[in-house]
């Protein structure tokens, strides 16, 4: 017997990237960063256990301090969550009850949310390049978008968002830079100007914490204190005292964690590079991924050849963007790997 | 300026206990076990640790499984949240639409959830004993309260428990048993022949790990996969890899576990009958706190005088309980400690 509200009847959860079981598994599919994380992590994490009995710090003024430092921001700026999916959670229940605007294709959570919360969502078409224009975002709705956006990699300069959200004063504008550390489109300098720009980020990618979870969001005191009400409504040890010590420890690492990010950047330009040569269409990415096709070889074929190989890539079955696939970077020996199955495939090698 | 929907603009959050800033201080104020977590713990959250840079298994088996042979059921009764506030949060969000019923006094975060998530919320009196009458539960919303509750100490007997379940079929019934292990009153052994009764557990009073956020709530099938629903329409990864390796380590060196809460119901027990010589009513707690008060001395006086003395206790400024104090049992040593100030409270020796 279901005791499930009849609202949630038709509520479809979002679908993560399949985990691997077996250990010799080439695994591309989730965007995680294939170094491990620096060996300060492994410390406090050690340390923070000693003490579990202990509630952690529910200001996690371990983290926030050091993260407002290294963003350039004062802590009354930044708010952390467990893994920014609990951040953009505050964000739907709680900033948009005029409506979302976000893109057809990006982030698949933003859809999820939007049926969890019951909200009034519109999808914006992205141009056929697969850019974002956000002069197809009027309206008073709260806009989000991933930039640079998922699965296209594909960045917009942080002048052009200034400016909408200067056009825009009383919307709220929320970038989702999960990504941002792989490329070049921050909007946090810009942040001080614009007092409804929120930005969200992670350290699940760039810096190796993943399975820690913590996510967070950087905008003006008040929407962060409005975030913070929801937080504290909601699980006020949002983030446990081990997570809280490793991303201490991440930033404290920081020359270690932009080490690992040079080289994710120069292993995915080496294989957009290598995979143009075989005629793949690659776009530009500004990621830890990149986002191709191929003009004699269907998505859906390419993520079948590679996961009986043992490489797991993403596939998005989704219109526009069907005959697409996702390959997060891994290290160079796991993309040679990857570049030297694909050639095998029928039809790559004309 | 902001931006936070007009619904939540008299939203009131959670107010958790004091977190202790000098190192000195004997903290009594939110019922953490007093007793490090087992070495097995601090190994497998070093081991976790050393490999962040993957995403956590979103099935959460690594606890799933053991946890259900813990219990004597099956892993699909089983749910893992961080921490079981975001449990409870997931069953006010979607298993109240025809309202909630909770007790007048009990964890002050259901009317926090009542209002996060817009219920109608009806709080039901405790008997003039401060003890829970199902009797006064008729209706047809959802039936939720802490069993033993909080912050009486006091439980009802899962019989009767079963009995009202069986009464009202149609009614989810939601078993809070936080302090559970402290007592003698679980539902766990009847929820096979009640798929109407729900129990949340949480690994931060008994299991030592408060700073770990590990919560988890057991029942029907049907009940379980329903939350699952939310739960990956909210935060597939809601439990990180450190977390997950300790819960299971927790769980792995159960002997430690049940040593160190036998030593907690021990010194309960000292600590109730010394404070009852000092003419204090104690209720007979099945907790790890008591809950009590003192026909001379007010409740803010005890609690005001023991924190100048850096003893951190619970007072709860809210009417039929406002002369009571909530004392989280430590070590022996401490509660010693905390009766010797105790006596030294004008009014205490007569």
């Amino acid at each position: 017997m279901s005791f499930l509200d009849q609202k949630f009847q038709y509520l479809t959860p979002y679908v993560p990237g399949e985990q691997a079981i077996q250990e010799e598994v080439i695994k591309l599919n989730t965007n995680e960063n294939p170094y491990e994380p620096p060996k300060a992590v492994v410390e406090a994490a050690k340390a923070a256990s000693e003490t579990l009995n202990r509630y952690s710090d529910p200001d996690c003024q371990e983290v926030v301090i050091p993260l407002a430092e290294h963003l350039g921001v004062a802590p009354e700026n930044v708010i952390v969550g467990n893994g920014s999916d609990e951040i953009l959670s505050f964000l739907f229940q709680g900033f948009m009850e005029k409506g979302a605007q976000f893109p057809d294709i990006t982030y698949g959570f933003y859809p999820v949310y939007s049926d969890l919360f019951q909200l009034k969502a519109s999808t914006i078409p992205l141009k056929d390049d697969l850019t974002i224009d956000l002069e197809d975002y009027a309206g008073e709705e709260t806009v989000i978008f991933a930039n640079p956006n998922a699965p296209t990699g594909l960045g917009i300069s942080p002048t052009v968002i200034c400016d909408f959200a200067k056009a825009n004063p009383n919307r709220l504008i929320i970038i989702d830079e999960a990504y941002g550390d792989f490329g070049d489109v921050s909007a946090v300098p810009y942040l001080k100007d614009h007092p409804n720009l929120l930005v969200v980020g992670t350290f699940s990618k760039s810096r190796q914490l993943a399975g820690g979870r913590l996510g967070y969001a950087v905008g003006s005191p008040e929407v962060i204190a409005d975030l913070n009400k929801l937080r504290f409504s909601y699980n006020p040890y949002n983030v446990n005292s081990m997570t809280l010590a490793c991303g201490a420890a991440s930033l404290a690492s920081q020359d270690y964690v932009e080490a690992c990010t040079n080289k994710i950047i120069e292993t995915r330009e080496w294989m957009k590079s290598e995979l143009r040569k075989l005629d793949f269409e690659v776009t530009d990415s500004q990621t830890n991924f990149l986002f191709l096709q191929h003009p004699r070889v269907t998505g859906e074929k390419i993520f079948t050849y590679l996961k009986e190989k043992n490489i797991f890539i993403r596939w998005f079955n989704q219109s526009r963007i069907v005959n697409y696939v996702r390959i997060s970077i891994g290290t160079q020996a796991e993309m040679e790997k990857c570049l030297a199955v694909i050639k095998q495939i029928e039809g790559v090698e004309s």
